[in-house]
């Protein structure tokens, strides 16, 4: 059996959610929390070829939803982990972007490798640590992970900064034909 | 028909989720981020009194969940909106919390009131605009509550500041017989 799906308010509600007609189930949908990190060895950048879809084949920071039971900078940890195979030590907030469109908020923290090895994980096709002149920005996964990259940047040398935000006026949507633009 | 609910591994997932044995739903559950903000009229602090539980009857700054389609910044606006009648201008981040426990995001932003007219919306018993020295400590809802008013005190007169986060060792756990600790 499969579940039955209708809009409608919950008693004590104030807002329509999906219930579901053959159990009376309430699917709360909140935004979901993606939790990655721009993390250096030297002067070199963690990046990670995606191995799943969306967006298979492109290149992205490490990033990904936050569980239950960790902290955000456990789980920034953790999916560098998993997808790199990669020992952070995570310093400060680096950005927070709301992408209203599809309910997320993600999370990037400046962190640091404890050594150079990596190696990909399951979710990864390849990883390597790249100069700032060589990052792939025409083959990014989102338009997220390129403002990461910039505000890694921007911050470069200081000890104490705000995180940096959406662009202007930019939603986080992901316009079609749309490729990462260099700085 | 109630859902009936059982612990498995979904296919093709890596980690136990709640899946319905009538309709197969499986309930992946992820951290909900709650937006807040530190609102002030001149010197003086926007706090609510909460009508609805948990923690009904102690004060707090105004926060919520934040819903799909919205940014945090306009979540933290909304909840100032239906608590306490504010029209707020939202500025920079002051604190985000991990309340890995009951599996959180607090998000809290420094901001101001476009005018001194609040009221109580239908989840506040009242709401106030108090002066700093008459913060009531003891009687504040979260300590995340706590933690925000004194990052708020913390970066009083910096234009650029990073946000604060948990204290440490702190892992927003809710001890038996709480109170909100005076600065």
């Amino acid at each position: 059996m499969q579940p039955a799906f209708r809009q409608r308010v919950p008693p004590g509600d104030h807002l329509p959610r999906r219930v579901c007609e053959h159990c009376g189930f309430v699917d709360y949908v909140n935004p979901r929390v993606v939790v990655g990190a721009v993390a250096t060895w030297g002067e070199r950048l963690l990046l990670c070829r995606r191995a799943i879809e969306p967006r298979r084949g492109y290149w992205t920071v490490p990033a990904g939803f936050l569980e239950q039971g960790e902290t955000c900078e456990e789980g920034a940890a953790r999916e560098a982990h998993e997808e790199a195979g990669a020992a952070l030590d995570i310093g400060p907030l680096l950005a927070l972007y709301s992408v209203a469109r599809i309910g997320q908020v993600h999370l990037f923290y400046r962190a640091w490798l404890r050594t150079p090895d990596v190696h990909p994980g399951l979710e990864s096709l390849e990883v390597a640590l790249v100069a700032w002149d060589q990052v792939p920005w025409a083959e990014l996964a989102f338009p997220s992970v390129e403002w990461a990259l910039h505000a890694f940047h921007d911050v470069r040398g200081q000890s104490t900064f705000a995180p940096r935000g959406n662009p202007a006026g930019d939603r986080g949507d992901f316009p079609v034909g749309w490729h990462g633009q260099a700085p």
